[in-house]
């Protein structure tokens, strides 16, 4: 199979900006060409957009826009794990020998329609992902007898990692009680407790091993990929307080990297809401089950930013169809020591977790430099 | 590079039914899986959704309805060439190793978001398909000096090869007269000259080599792929008589599959208007520039059911999504010998043409037995 490196990113401030999508994917895309003068545009044989948005044609729009003619040119949408979605795509088009040079732009507008799961007749009129992370809270803390303030800390610390994050949505740090005493949004749930829909994008360039290395000095490997659909509908979920999805997207990406979890430097992870990181570091391997907020507390208290460096989903903001793309664009940069005051010492190989609607599906990438 | 073979097929009637997306999408994937009771439906382990339907998460929605849960699911968009811009995905994931077992879903509303591209200002108000055809239409009339009565040939061909397509929308034949007096819709543009916006539904199966000799007696294998992005706005046409990016992807799918134009034994051509199908001749290189008609008319007045043998687009009618794939799944029949009345005898290899908003983009397939 042929090797597949990342060799250049883009990425712009989360906002909670009304601009055109068109207008918002392109910024992203500009950013990574700016970035990187020395990359061949007119060699870019292929263009995935990424996003939730109802636009159509968006690839070839983007292609016109930043005047290039490549061969492969569509979108793809799977809700909120659109961005790794793409990036397997542009993966396999590389892998395949289809494609060497894959452009990948994630761009998404505070008002997704992929906020939604309008399908979803099991969560009767509870449509927002508010409910099933209501539910899922629920669940996590009455399992494993974990209060609001433990909780909290989640919050806490991704809020404080977006403050080294010139990206992020976030612009403040928060105390264990401004989060529990903030806005009650369920019985369960607290407004703190929330990834933000907003205004974002993220683009990445994907190439083949012999054009990576003549373009990069230091392109970063997709070395493993893991992904899983359970279901779409919330009700058909094995546990409240486990990501089945994750655990196997995991497992999977995992052993195609020949990779134990120790070995993993830095991570990405999916905290839509508070309960999804704890629930996701356990589901990954990273602590045993019902450990996970002790695990993010001691490295919260020592002031390691090995998971979710750039605020996570909650610090960050949660632009659907780019939050995937982003991830990866941390995890690169980690692993290049370009992460500025956020970088983690010798992070030689990085996860990426994103997953969509409840984990009903999730995806996991293992980058190594 | 592993060899990508089709193993399985279902479609289902094209009407002006106003069902809900997911049911539309789920017939014909249930039509395959019934025509072929011996898959083994747990291991398709990917699940692609061709639509411009604005519903998400259409892949998961579809894998829960059907019982199975994947690894690689998710939608793919490009307006009217999504559904062989999804193909091309499955072939990728399976080339490239990451699947062995893809299902490729496409479906549409009769009243789809996909007619209009509402970006292209350069059309100002025109921006549905009737407009671009009417400058097509009328250029190409003007360069070739072609009449009314010689273009009227391609609806009255495909609306009768479209008799002998039980799925297909249109249940009459038309004369030349019936065609050039229907109702003027433009200047240059009869109704009788457009494919309709429909309601249809069509899914394929993708198998490795490995896993294709295993489960089917007679796999058709897609050994051409060819695709070409020139621009998304209208007014980037190189030409207004001949289609640029069907030309780089029909050398490129031959090229691949080391064919020439004269070893296509039947094709399915994009005649979303009737002036489409002799520009895609001769772009595609069936015969030479300005003789696209006369080519036609040859093959109509022989009953030599060679292009597009299910009616076209004009005879079959126009779910976007669904329209690439079930292009395809017709010549997966022509070269089974499974086209029932309507077979080309001895049809060894065919040719897929699909392109999207005035051959802005193209995708050409070669499949063979």
């Amino acid at each position: 199979m042929n090797k597949v490196g990342i060799v250049a990113t883009g990425i712009t401030p989360f906002t909670m900006d009304d601009k055109k999508i068109e207008s918002v994917l392109l910024e992203s895309t500009k950013e990574l060409l700016k970035n990187n003068p020395s990359i061949p545009k007119n060699e870019i044989d292929s263009v995935i957009v990424s996003t939730n948005n109802n636009s159509k044609y968006l690839s070839p729009i983007l292609s016109e826009m930043i005047g290039i003619k490549p061969k492969i040119a569509h979108s793809i949408e799977n809700l909120c794990n659109s961005g790794t979605n793409s990036i397997v795509s542009g993966y396999s088009y590389i892998a395949s020998g289809l494609a060497d040079l894959v452009l990948i732009s994630g761009a998404e507008r505070y008002d997704s329609p992929g906020q939604i799961l309008d399908w979803d007749n099991s969560r009767g009129a509870f449509k927002h992902p508010i409910f099933w992370a209501s539910i899922f809270t629920s669940a996590y803390k009455r399992e494993f007898s974990i209060k609001d303030e433990d909780l909290a800390i989640i919050s806490v610390k991704n809020h404080k990692h977006a403050q080294k994050n010139p990206n992020a949505l976030s612009k403040k740090t928060y105390s264990i009680n401004d989060v529990i005493n903030s806005k009650a949004i369920t019985g369960d749930l607290k407004l703190l407790d929330c990834s933000r829909s907003c205004t974002g994008s993220a683009s990445i360039l994907l190439a083949s091993e012999k054009i990576a290395k003549e373009i990069s000095d230091n392109p970063v490997w997709i070395t493993g990929i893991g992904q899983k659909t359970i279901s779409a509908g919330f009700t058909k979920n094995d546990s409240l307080s486990s990501m089945e999805s994750t655990k196997i997207s995991s497992k999977n990406a995992l052993k195609m990297a020949q990779k134990e979890i120790e070995q993993i430097d830095v991570a990405e992870i999916h905290d839509a809401f508070s309960v999804c990181e704890p629930m996701a570091l356990e589901s990954i391997g990273f602590t045993n089950s019902g450990n996970g907020l002790k695990f993010a507390k001691e490295l919260h208290e020592s002031d390691n930013f090995k998971i979710n460096p750039r605020g996570g989903l909650i610090g960050s903001g949660h632009p659907l169809g780019a939050t995937g793309i982003a991830q990866t664009i941390e995890i690169v940069q980690q692993l290049q020591s370009k992460a500025h005051n956020r970088q983690v010492e010798n992070a030689k190989t990085g996860l990426v977790h994103n997953m969509s609607a409840a984990a009903t599906s999730s995806t996991v990438l293992v980058l190594e430099t």
